[in-house]
């Protein structure tokens, strides 16, 4: 080897891969040789391999299928911390079992320590009903408790906790979203962003402790073969704690800590924040290193579950309630308009129909009012809507950022929620990929796991993947078009198409390896595929042991 | 209409169009509906027709075909102008009706004034001889006289002309490109970069005279469906006016008046010049409106009319020379380096395979030993080339920006100059295609007329188009490949492909309409075509009467 040799050798070489690029250059190779984290070299393996000298790794894929890293484009990653350290519920197949599971942290604890669950389901245990405040003080009176429903819609306080917040003593005329006894005494069912009451006299962690949360969720991202998330953080602290988050992002970033890249998506409930954002010079595509600022985001509805998503319709199921609309058309406009001219870009949570029609209708009135190129404006979870609905998303050329994981569940209650009819024009995967929309994939974790490959199940199989008939399958998708969902679009949704989504020669090296070719396996097998290793930036940030 | 209608109406509808939009989202569309200059609105006549109110312009397409905006990625809009006023040699038949339009315009003109002669091609004359000094002295001795070949690698200048430039001094020790007689005197044959001799005392025009040429270039480039040209220009006054070209480009931007968008292909011959030009702070990506900063771009071979451009081996009709590269390969590598490691973006003239390969090796140089994302680097007229080059442009991801047009006259002489077996694997844009290279369309205008139909319908028939056979039609492309040169793959090659090179929602209003669907026609006819409507920005620039 001479000096001038090494100048032109790769830094790693990955050989023996089915290399699947999405990219139409090189649709399938063998070998990848990557260089300060950039792709340099694709092909078969005796031509990359000429690329090496005796300090290029060489690391052999031993036939392992090697794809664009993932990326999950709507997740909390703060949120999935904490929910790490709370008593995981969704597996809790009656009242009784997420009571036996409370009693036990209780008795591990002192009485001033709150018991958090985290994610039942009433629908899943053989009485479907929801618990009330008196129900949990049965089961644990000494200590605060608090459980939240697995749509994160919903939560159910015991009496200790409904006083300690001070919430027991609202009435029924109060402006929280809470239900109450028919002795008008607040039943502790507290709902949406009125949440944010039970948290937020709890003190917040310092920054150096939140860096230590945020490296321990992106390590567990990473171990899932995802290489960047979209994760909305600002209010995780159910008051606006954004500045402390980007400083503790911004912080790891330089400091070289971050194992996956984020797109911060901003959520900014209301006019002064986003003003503030605006004035201290934020705006969407803003960068420090791998940690770059996204669209701004509000929340427009509630879920499918809880029976907030807005309808157009009164839920077939419990007539009296159309949902919850969250914000009026009017201020949807102002914000958007705020938002649109400032060069950002934008991206709503609308489950029910009526929540992305009034969206809808704001991305028209704005884009029209005040032309610019390449908004990218999207709408998060697309769940309820015809087809004409959808059709809007080609019209303006909106993002569709959808879940296929949710389908696990809600195959089982959008037929009842909203009608046949509906329903089957709804989660209508394989409509968006047809009218050409972009669509990109995400988890919403920690409200579901993030893992992606069963993720890209839900989205080929339509099916629960427990042997459930499939639901509507005629709106799947190939994999190849799941797969896209987190990569490829997934690249698009943040403005990275460029440098990001397909494995291709000067874009970053971002993969995800995996332990079979899930293009080649039937397709309800791709749940039980595993993340062999994943690699960021040219570094493996995770490798199965 | 009510104010709020207003706010959402467009400024500009196109109905009954068959438009297509090359966009997966709308393949084919009949209506496109625009507001400042964007992109808002595509579908049928009555969906976008229902966004119009009283001051909406509706523009009737009656069934004519709409494209996105042609672009042409290699012209020169200063000579282009410069050659309108000169006398029109392309057809001439031969030497004698190139000498009869010569004495025409000498007799109008006094004897200081030069007469220039463009484009004359002697391989289309009965005897194929190139002239020299003597000839043109026989056919006027009273005025300099310097004509041009068509390839604008060679001149040829009378006794006076000779004198009056100071090149008949010059001795067969010279280091100039040029020709000379048995008895040692120069025989008025000027090759390459050397003919800047000819020009460099020339008065160079004030800024103002400038801007009147460049924008009567452009309105005639407008007129042929153009709606961007990637123009090369800093030298044309043959030596570096890089700084009264870029202030013409940016006043006419800054007042408004470019008919069309300029990305400038940035040629700089010496380290010195480039060194310069990034002290300054100038780089690729730098923008002034409608104009540009494009590639760093050097010219590293000559043509291959004039057995100028650089083969590996000798030519095979003239086996003394190998043609002649520009640059010594160090001095490739010297120069990307500098302007590679300073985010430049860099295009190289390469028509010879040894030229391509000595730029390929020190692309592949520059690019390893400094990684960098999504660089763009390309070679500009990539003609002779077997497949093992044409593999490279995939192995490094490099750009070919190819004329399809040359292909009229070269393939009466590739197979003569190179031999069949080379000849096949040259000009193949087919393989470029299946190789997922980006491939891009230029015409070099004033080298070729910068229409873009007839070079689209070469790219397709691979013939004539007046009745030869084919030259290796196999290696022609589909026409819809051919317009993607000309457009989406356009749009990358400059960055923009997010803002342009599709019909789609949310980017700029630039198209080309022409009289018949382009896709629907036998190929031979796409030369016959039309242009009736150039639109850049939302603005009609052009329309046929």
């Amino acid at each position: 080897m001479t000096a001038g040799k090494r100048e032109t050798s790769m830094d790693k070489i990955f050989i023996n891969g089915i290399v699947r690029t999405l990219d139409r250059a090189y649709p399938v190779c063998e070998a990848v040789g990557i260089k300060g984290g950039i792709i340099l070299r694709l092909g078969r393996n005796e031509e990359v391999i000429s690329c090496a000298d005796e300090r290029t790794e060489i690391i052999d894929l031993a036939g392992k299928l090697m794809l664009p890293g993932f990326v999950d484009t709507h997740m909390h990653l703060i949120d999935y911390y904490r929910t790490t350290r709370r008593i995981d519920l969704s597996t809790a197949e009656s009242f009784e079992e997420m009571a036996g599971r409370i009693r036990e942290r209780a008795d591990q604890e002192p009485e001033s320590e709150w018991v958090f669950g985290a994610n039942f389901n009433q629908d899943n245990w053989e009485n479907g009903v929801l618990p009330t405040r008196r129900d949990l003080d049965r089961v644990c009176g000494s200590h605060p408790v608090c459980v939240q429903r697995s749509c994160w819609h919903i939560s159910v306080l015991n009496t200790r906790a409904m006083e300690l917040t001070g919430l027991l003593k609202e009435t029924r005329d109060t402006s929280l979203y809470m239900d109450f006894y028919d002795d008008g005494t607040p039943n502790g069912v507290i709902k949406e962003n009125s949440q944010n009451k039970i948290y937020e006299n709890f003190p917040v962690p310092e920054p150096e402790e939140l860096k230590e949360w945020l490296k321990k969720a992106m390590a567990d991202a990473a171990a899932k073969g995802i290489t960047q998330v979209h994760s909305e953080d600002f209010q995780a602290f159910s008051r606006d704690r954004r500045e402390l988050v980007m400083k503790a992002y911004m912080e790891l970033a330089g400091e070289g800590q971050m194992p996956v890249r984020v797109y911060q998506q901003c959520l900014m409930p209301t006019k002064e924040q986003l003003e503030r954002f605006l004035a201290q010079g934020h705006r969407t595509g803003e960068t420090h290193g791998y940690y770059r600022l996204g669209p701004f985001k509000v929340v427009n509805d509630g879920s499918l579950g809880a029976h907030t998503a807005a309808l157009r319709q009164p839920y077939a199921c419990d007539p009296q309630t159309r949902g919850l609309p969250l914000y009026r058309e009017d201020e949807l406009k102002e914000l958007f308009e705020i938002a649109h001219r400032n060069g950002c870009q934008i991206a709503v949570h609308c489950i029910g129909d009526a929540s992305a029609e009034a969206v809808l209708d704001a991305y028209e009135y704005v884009m029209t009012k005040y032309p610019r190129t390449d908004c990218r404006h999207g709408i998060l979870h697309c769940q309820i809507m015809d087809e004409e609905l959808q059709d809007r998303f080609r019209q303006l050329n909106v993002i569709a950022y959808v879940q296929p994981v949710f389908l696990r569940y809600d195959m089982f209650i959008v037929d009842d929620c909203v009608g046949s009819e509906l329903a089957r024009q709804s989660y209508n995967w394989r409509r968006f990929c047809d009218l050409g929309v972009h669509q990109c994939g995400g988890s919403d974790c920690p409200v579901e796991k993030f893992d992606v490959l069963p993720n890209i199940c839900h989205a080929v199989t339509r099916s629960d993947n427990h042997g459930a008939p499939a639901w509507y399958p005629e709106n799947g998708v190939t994999v190849d078009e799941a797969v896209r969902m987190f990569t490829t679009e997934a690249a698009y949704a943040s403005f990275e198409e460029s440098v990001k989504g397909t494995v291709t020669v000067g874009k970053y090296a971002d993969f995800t390896v995996i332990d079979r070719d899930i293009y080649e396996i039937p397709s309800e097998e791709i749940k039980d595929a595993r993340v062999e290793m994943t690699v960021v930036g040219g570094n493996v940030v995770y490798r199965r042991t």
